[in-house]
C-alpha cells in the first residue's frame, strides 16, 4: 500500500513501470532513513509535536531497527512500497499510531533528500578510504622504483628519459588532487535539506537547525526550494567527482595496456592475474586494466546522464529524480571495485630493469646531454650544434644511465614527502571525524 | 618560422590543418605568457642560467611587452605561429641573444601549462565577480518579493504555497553552493607546472618552489608527469564547475520562460527587453532566457567533449589537447555574458501580486489548515478528515493570504543574512588578493 | 573452467571483477548462439572439417538446445563462464568429442559478434512492432480528435490555433521517420561477422557466404578486420536509433507533463493511472510520463557512453567491449517498455473540447483574420492595419471556432492516409520475412 | 531592422546577446533561401496568392541574387538581422512592393526550416564526395600492399599475422557502411517542412506538394507540427551520421599514431608532413593524426550537445534552436577537413616491408601452424599438442612468410571488388542526381 493512497489504486501496470529498480537501490538506504527519523523525531519532541515519551518510544523502536539494519536482518516486506514506508510499518506494527506520527512536518520528498545525503556522505568516505588505499600503494611502488628508468613519451614517440618512479608517484599525486573534487561533492552531500517539505517549506514550527545538527551536517540548505533543487545537482556533482578519479585510474589503465605490450613489454604480473591464450604463450592480456578503462569511462559518462535527466527541467520535484538513483548509485560501486582491485594488481606488478640501457633508447638523452655542456659552461647554440652533428654522424653515444635531475618532482627528487603531506591534508578537510562522532552519538 | 623547425617546413596543407583556431585563442593568453616568462627569468638568473644583467634585460623587455598587451597594442605577427614564439621574437629583436636564453630549462609543454593556469585563474575571478553580482540581484528581488505569495509545484502540478521571495533566494543560495566545484577547479588550476618541462621534468637545477611564490601559485605540481597530465584534467575540472554554474542558470531560465507563459503570467518584462510579434499583441517571446538555457546547456556539454578528447589517451603529450582551448575558451566567455544578462533582465523583472488571492489557488492551503489544526489542538487523524470532507463537499475556503511559515529558509524566515554570510564565505575561500599581489609584484 | 585456460587459474578477485554481469546478459543471447552453431557446423561439413554425420549429430544436440532454451529449461550451470561455454559443454556432454569440433575455424570473438547481431536484428523486430502499434493508436487519437482545436505555442507562448488532431498525428509522422535510422542500425546488424576469426580470419577454408546465406544475413562484412570492428559500432549505431526514438518519446511526454498542469488542464487520465495527494485532490501527478521522460533521457545519453568507451581505441579486440552489453541490453528494454507504456497511457487519455472557444485565447485568431481578409480581397497591409487597429481598440472579436486550413498536413487535411502508407513503407523497408523464413528454415 | 518589429526596439544588450554567431553562419544559407523562395514564389502564383507578372519579377530578381552568391558578391548588410531580411530587402529595393509578398503564406519558422533542410542536403553530398575520395585512396592502397604482412593485435597483444592489405581494406568497407546513418539523416534532410509556417500551417490554401517536387525533396514532412519538431532532430540525426564516420577516422588515427611510434615503427611519412624535434632526430610527430583523433571525437560529441540542448523541450519553436548551428555547421566543416587531410596524408604513406619476417614474430602463428596440420589430417588435439610441445620446447619455427588464408575479406582474399561495389550501391542510395537536376531546374 502505498501512503498517499486514498481510495484508486494504480493498475498493475503503472506500478510495476514506476517502482522500476528502487527496491534494489533502497535497501541501501536503510540505516540512514532511520537516523533521519532519529534526528527528525527528536526535534518534533522540542516543538511539541511529539511528547517527551512518545519520543522516547520512537528513539527505541529506530535502534532496533537500526539493529536489525546492521545485523542484516532487515528486508523490505512484498508490497510494502519502499524502505521509508517500510521503517514507518515497522514502527506502527511495534508501538501503534505514534509511528504514524513521525511524519509531521515531513514529507517524502525531503525524508529521501536526507537519507541519499546520508548516504552519499557515507560513501565519499569509502571511496576516501579506497583512494588512501591506492595511494599508499603507488608512493611505495614509486619508492621502490625510483631508480629503474623507462621512456617518456610525447605524442606517443620517444621523448626523453622517464622512471617508473615518477610515473607511479604521478598518479598519487593526481588522487590526492582529485579529492578536491570530491570534497566539493562532500560538502554539497553534508547540508541539510529536512525541513524542506515537499520543497515549500512547512508551516509547522520546526527547527532546522536542530537536526542540522544531530545528523552532523556541517551546514543547512537554508532555502527550502534551493533545498530541493539540491536533489540531481548533488548527485551530479558527486558524479563530477567521481569522474575525476576516474579520469586518473583511465589513464594509469590506458598506460598499463601499451606497457604491458610485446613491443614495450615495461611491466607485467603473474599469470593467475591475467587471462592468456592455451596456444599463444606469449599472450597476456590484460584483462583487468582494459575493464578498470572502460569501467572508469562509464563512470565519466555519468554526469552527462545525469545533465540530460536534469536539463531544462522547472523547479520542484519531477518523479523523473528517481531515476538518478539507476545512474549513481551503480557508478559508487563500480569506481570503489576500480580502485580496489587496481591496488590489488599492483600489489603484483614486476618491473622491467634497466630498459633504457638498450642503445635503441640513446636519443632519448640528446636534451640531457646539451644540458650538461650548458651547465659545464659551452654555450647554448655550440653545444646544441656539436650534439645535433654527433647523432647525424652516428657518434652520439651518451651515458645512458646517469641521470641528474634534482629538481623539485623529478625523477632524482621525488618529493614523495611532499606529495604524501598533500594527500593528508586533503583527507583532513572532509573532517570525517565530526560527522562520525555525531552518527554515534544519534544511533548510539 | 616554427621554433622546433631545422630544415625541411610542413606543407601548406598541414600548417593551416595544424593551426586550426589557435591564433584567436593565443591572444588571450599573452599577458600570462609574459607573467610566466618573468619568473623564469628571474628563476633562471638565481641558478646561474642567466646573469643579472641578462635577467634586467628581460625583466625590463618583458615588462615593455605586457604594458603594450594591456594598451592593445600586442599583435600577433603573419607568420609567427604563436603567442609564445611572438613574445620571444620580440625580444631578440629588441635585445638580441639574450631573448633566446629565456627558453633554457623550460619546455613549449610547461610554458603553455602555465600560461593556462594564470588565464584560468584569472577568469576564474571574473566568473566569481559575475556570480556575486548576481547573487546582489537575486537576494535583493527576494528581499523586496517576501511577500508576493505565488504557487509551488511538484510535478509540474500545483502542490503548496511558495513565494517569489523564497525563489528568487534559491537561486541566489544555489549559486553560493556553485562556488564549491569552482574552488575545486580554482585550486587546480592555482598549482605551478613550470619545471615540468617536456612531462619529464629537466637537468637543469630548476627552482620550482620559487617561480610557485612570484606567480602566486598556492602549491605546484609537484610530479612532473602529474603537471604534464593536469593539462586537460584541469579544463576539465574548470568545465564541471562551470556546469555547475550553468545548471543553477538553466533551472531559472526554464522557470523563467514557463512564467512567461500566458497561462501562469506570473512575472514580465519591458518590450525592449523581449522579442515580440507585430499582430499578436500579447505575445512576449523570452528569447533571452530561451538562449540562457539553451547557451547553459552548452556549458553544460563541455565536460563530456573533453572527456571523449581524453579518454584512453596514454600519459604524455598528445597534440590533441590544442582543441581543448576550442572547448573552454568560448565557454568561459558564454558563461559570463550569460551571469551578466541574468542580472540585466532581473533587474527590470515585474511581479504579479496577489496571485495566490485567486480562488483557483485554494487547494493550495489544504496542508496548510491540517497543520494549523494540529497545532491548535486537533488530533492529526480528525484535522485531515475534516478538512478533506470540506473539499469533498465544496466547503473549503481557506485564508488564502495568512502564511505562517517560520522555520529556517522558509517563506516566512527567507534566512538572507545566513544565505549572504554564505557567500561571503565561499568568496573568501578563493584568497584572490594573495594571487593578485604576487602578479602585480612580479609585473609592477 | 574457462575454454582458454592451460593450467593456471585465475585468482578469484579477478574473476569475479571480469565476469562482472555477464551472466544476466549472456542468457538472452543463448538462442542466438544455437542459431550460429547451427549455420557454422553446417558450414563446416562441406569443407571436410565435420563429416555429414557429425554435422548430423551436432545439429540435432543444437535443435535440442534450441528447443529447451525455447521452453525456459536452459540455464548456464555455475562454474561455467558463459552462454558459448554451456552450448559446447552440454553437446560434449551429450555426445562426446564431436562437440570440440564445433569450434574449428571459429574464434570467441566472431561467435560472440554473429550472436549479438543475431539478437539485435531480432530486438529492433520488436522495436518496430512496438513503434507501430503506437503509431496505430497515435493516429486513431488522431482521427478521433481532429476536431478538437487547441492552442499551438512558439517560444512557450500562446500563438497560433492547433489541434489533438495535429498534435496526436504529429507524433507518429515521427515515429514513422525514426525508423529511418532503426534501418540503417538493422542493416549493420544484418551483415555477417562469422569466419572473421579474432578479427583476423582464419587459414581454414571458410565458406563465409554460406553461412551468411543460412543465418539470413543481407551481407557480411566482407574485411575481418572491419567484422571485428563492428563490435561496438554496430551498438552505438542502434543506440543512436533508439535515441531517435526516444527523442520522439520525450518530446510527447513533455508535452503530456505540461498539459496535465492545472493551467493548461488539456488532457487528463483516469485516478488508476495517475498518482494523486490523499489532500490535495486536484493534484493528478503524471508519474509515468514524466518517468518516460527521464527513462528516454537515459536512452539518450547511451551513445555518448559508447562514444566513451570506443574513443582513442584501436583496432582489434579490447576487454573493454564486453561492457557494451551492460549499456545497450537494458537500453532496449527500457525503449520497449516506455513504448509499450505509452500506448497504454494513451488508451486512456481523455481530451478537454471547446478549449479554444475561451476568449482568452482569442489572439490566437489574429493572423487568420488578416489571411482571411487578404483571400477575399484586401491588400495584406490594409488588412494588417485593420486587424492590428481592432486588437489595440479592444474590438477584436474573431470567430474562434471556424478555421479553414486546407493545405497538405494542416489541421483541416491531417493527411493520416500518407502518413500511414509512410509507416507502412518503412516498416516494409525492413524485410524481416527474409530474415524470418531464413531462421525459420535453420532451426526446422 | 527586424521584420516582426513595430515600435518599441530591443535594448542594444538584447540584441547582442541574441545575434550571437548567426551572421558567420547565415551567409552559408544564402543559396538555399533564394531557392527556397523561388519555389515559394512559384507556387504561390498558382494560387493567387501572386499574379504571374509579379512572380515573373521576383523570380528573376532571385536568380540575379543567386548569381551574385555564386559570385561571392553578396553580403549582409551593417543592421540587417539576418540572410532572410537581406535577400528580401534587396527584392523590395530593387522592385518595390512586390518584394514583401513574398512572404505571404510564410513564417520565418519554415523558411528557416526549408533553408537548413537545402543546405545539410548539399553538404551530406560533400560528405560522400569526401567519403568516396578517401574511399578509393584506401583500396588503391589495400591493393598496393596486398602482400605486406603486419602483426594482428588483440587486448593490445600480439595475436595473429594480419596485413597492410586488410588494414587499409578494413576502413574503406567501414566508411562505406558509415553511409547508412548518413543516408537515414540525408532522407530526413530530404523531406520538404515549407507551408508549416510557425509550426501550425496556414490559412492560405497553399500547394505543398508543389514546393517539395520544386525544390527536389523525396518527400513532405507532411504533420506542420512534426516538420517544426523535425528542427533539431534534423541536425541530431546527421550528428550521429557524422559521428559514426569519425568514429571509423578515430579509429584509423588511433592506429597511425601508436604504428609510428618507434617501438612498432609500421608506417611512416615524410618529413614534411610530420612535425619534428630539432635535437631528437627520430622523433616524427603525427601531429596531424593526432588532430584528426581530436577532431572526430569533437564530432562524436555533437550528438550529445544537440540531446542537451533539445531534452525535455516541449512542442513548438524555441529560440534554443538557434543555437543548433554553432554545433553542427562548424562540425560539417571539421568532418569534410578531417576527410580529406586522411586522404592527403595516406597519399604519402610509407610501409614497412617483411615485418613478420622476424623472428620476434614467430608465435603469431601458432594458430596457423595447428590449422595446417589439422587440414593435412592430423587430429585437432594432437594437432594442438604437438605444436604446444614444440613452442615450450623452444623447437617452434613457423614459415613466417607463407599464409594461406582463403575465405572472403581474409588475408588472402581481399574482396576488394565487393566492397566496392558495395560503396557504389550505398552511393547510389542518396539520388543525388535527381536532387541536383531539379535544382538546376529551379534555379537556371
Amino acid at each position: 500500500m502505498k501512503l498517499w493512497q486514498k481510495e484508486t489504486g494504480s493498475k498493475k501496470e503503472v506500478e510495476l513501470f514506476t517502482i522500476g529498480r528502487d527496491p534494489d537501490f533502497d535497501i541501501l538506504l536503510a540505516p540512514f532513513d532511520v537516523m533521519g527519523s532519529m534526528a527528525h523525531a527528536e526535534m518534533l519532541s522540542t516543538i511539541g509535536l511529539l511528547t517527551a515519551e512518545e519520543n522516547e518510544i520512537l528513539q527505541i523502536g529506530l535502534k532496533d531497527i537500526y539493529k536489525e539494519i546492521q545485523e542484516g536482518k532487515f528486508e523490505i516486506a512484498p508490497g510494502v512500497e519502499d524502505v521509508h514506508s517500510q521503517v514507518e510499518f515497522l514502527l506502527t506494527e511495534r508501538f501503534g499510531d505514534v509511528g504514524k506520527k513521525l511524519h509531521s512536518g515531513r514529507s517524502r520528498n525531503d525524508q529521501v533528500l536526507v537519507d541519499l545525503k546520508l548516504y552519499y556522505r557515507n560513501e565519499i568516505e569509502q571511496i576516501v578510504e579506497d583512494c588512501s588505499a591506492l595511494f599508499t600503494i603507488l608512493i611505495s611502488l614509486s619508492e621502490k622504483h625510483q631508480n629503474d628508468l623507462m621512456p617518456g613519451y610525447t605524442h606517443t614517440q620517444l621523448a626523453m628519459p622517464s622512471s617508473f618512479g615518477l610515473w607511479f608517484s604521478s598518479f598519487a599525486e593526481s588522487l590526492s588532487e582529485d579529492l578536491g573534487l570530491l570534497k566539493a561533492a562532500f560538502d554539497l552531500a553534508n547540508k541539510n535539506p529536512l525541513g524542506s517539505a515537499a520543497g515549500y517549506g512547512s508551516s509547522f514550527p520546526l527547527n532546522r537547525t536542530m537536526t542540522t545538527e544531530l545528523l552532523g551536517f556541517a551546514d543547512l540548505h537554508h532555502n527550502v526550494i534551493n533545498a530541493q533543487n539540491s536533489r540531481g545537482k548533488t548527485e551530479r556533482t558527486l558524479a563530477f567527482a567521481m569522474a575525476g578519479i576516474a579520469g586518473t585510474l583511465n589513464r594509469m589503465a590506458s598506460d598499463v595496456c601499451i606497457f604491458m605490450n610485446q613491443h614495450f613489454a615495461f611491466i607485467s604480473f603473474p599469470d593467475d592475474l591475467t587471462t592468456g591464450s592455451s596456444i599463444m604463450p606469449h599472450k597476456k592480456n590484460p584483462d583487468v586494466f582494459e575493464l578498470i578503462r572502460a569501467k572508469s569511462n562509464q563512470i565519466q559518462s555519468i554526469p552527462n546522464t545525469i545533465s540530460l535527466l536534469l536539463s531544462n527541467t522547472t523547479t520542484g520535484y519531477h518523479r523523473d529524480l528517481q531515476l538518478l538513483k539507476e545512474e549513481i548509485f551503480p557508478g559508487i560501486e563500480t569506481l570503489k571495485s576500480c580502485l580496489q582491485m587496481t591496488g590489488f594488481m599492483l600489489n603484483s606488478v614486476t618491473v622491467k630493469e634497466n630498459i633504457l640501457s638498450d642503445s635503441f633508447y640513446k636519443h632519448l638523452f640528446s636534451v640531457e646531454v646539451v644540458n650538461d655542456l650548458v651547465l659545464s659552461g659551452v654555450p647554448f647554440r655550440d653545444a646544441y650544434k656539436q650534439v645535433g652533428l654527433d647523432i647525424e654522424s652516428g657518434n652520439f653515444a651518451p651515458d645512458q644511465t646517469n641521470l641528474k635531475h634534482t629538481h623539485e618532482g623529478s625523477i632524482g627528487n621525488l618529493n614523495l614527502d611532499a606529495i604524501e603531506k598533500k594527500m593528508d591534508l586533503a583527507v583532513k578537510e572532509f573532517n570525517f571525524h565530526t560527522v562520525n562522532q555525531a552518527i554515534q552519538h544519534l544511533t548510539k
